[in-house]
């Protein structure tokens, strides 16, 4: 359950970290959940979320960073069942990208594409697909 | 002083690490540092290390999550003097666009580029804005 924040009333990702709307969840502790991003850049590109809501890494408190980062490994360590090559990533402030503004790390898989950031539409994440990935991912 | 590792000989991050080449440190603590890209992508692109060799983030001890997070958010907190829209990003394995397999995450300021990934070519960091990125950075 995420904590009281003042910004969770207005927060996607507070709203999903407490079950308030769905996501496909692959990863949830009492820190931090992690979850399919919908418009994915490749498959299995996922966000990872601390449930406490902050705009910025600069804005978590020391303590939540080694559960942070532990669940962000995790999902990394999962990841290698997709590919052993990733991105982790997070942007911070609307100039670098970020358009939500809670703090999450993108890991988004790399299969060999020459520019996976850029492909453009981006085709939303289909039912089946998200299916086999929540097997895939979600296994501890 | 980093520690010892079986790779360090062959790694150039070992080397900043330990002092046995030179770089553009902007910060340094007992288990991690920061120094500035020779080839930015855009001005104040730097690099955060664990002095620890470990290739990857799913390499890194859970004991030192914390201290690492420590170090990139205190940059993270440095590089709003220039700008507060920033990525912070790990490229993880070759097809994601690791070339030194040291783990580090990327700090790269962005100041309205359009694309600042794909600036081709890129140049080399001038001594004199070096100098000057130093001074901004490296106060704590």
């Amino acid at each position: 359950m995420a904590r009281a924040s003042p910004d969770a009333k207005a927060c996607i990702f507070c709203d999903i970290a407490a079950h308030r709307i769905p996501a496909y969840i692959v990863y949830e502790d009492a820190e931090a959940v992690a979850f399919l991003d919908l418009f994915p850049f490749t498959r299995g590109h996922l966000l990872v979320v601390p449930k406490h809501h902050v705009a910025r890494l600069t804005e978590l408190p020391p303590a939540e960073y080694a559960p942070y980062v532990r669940a962000l490994a995790t999902m990394c360590r999962r990841v290698d069942r997709l590919t052993r090559d990733y991105n982790v990533s997070s942007n911070q402030g609307a100039a670098a990208g970020q358009i939500v503004f809670h703090l999450h790390f993108h890991v988004i898989p790399r299969y060999g594409e020459a520019n996976p950031f850029h492909t453009a539409p981006r085709e939303r994440l289909s039912e089946e697909d998200a299916r086999t990935l929540v097997a895939t991912l979600s296994a501890p």
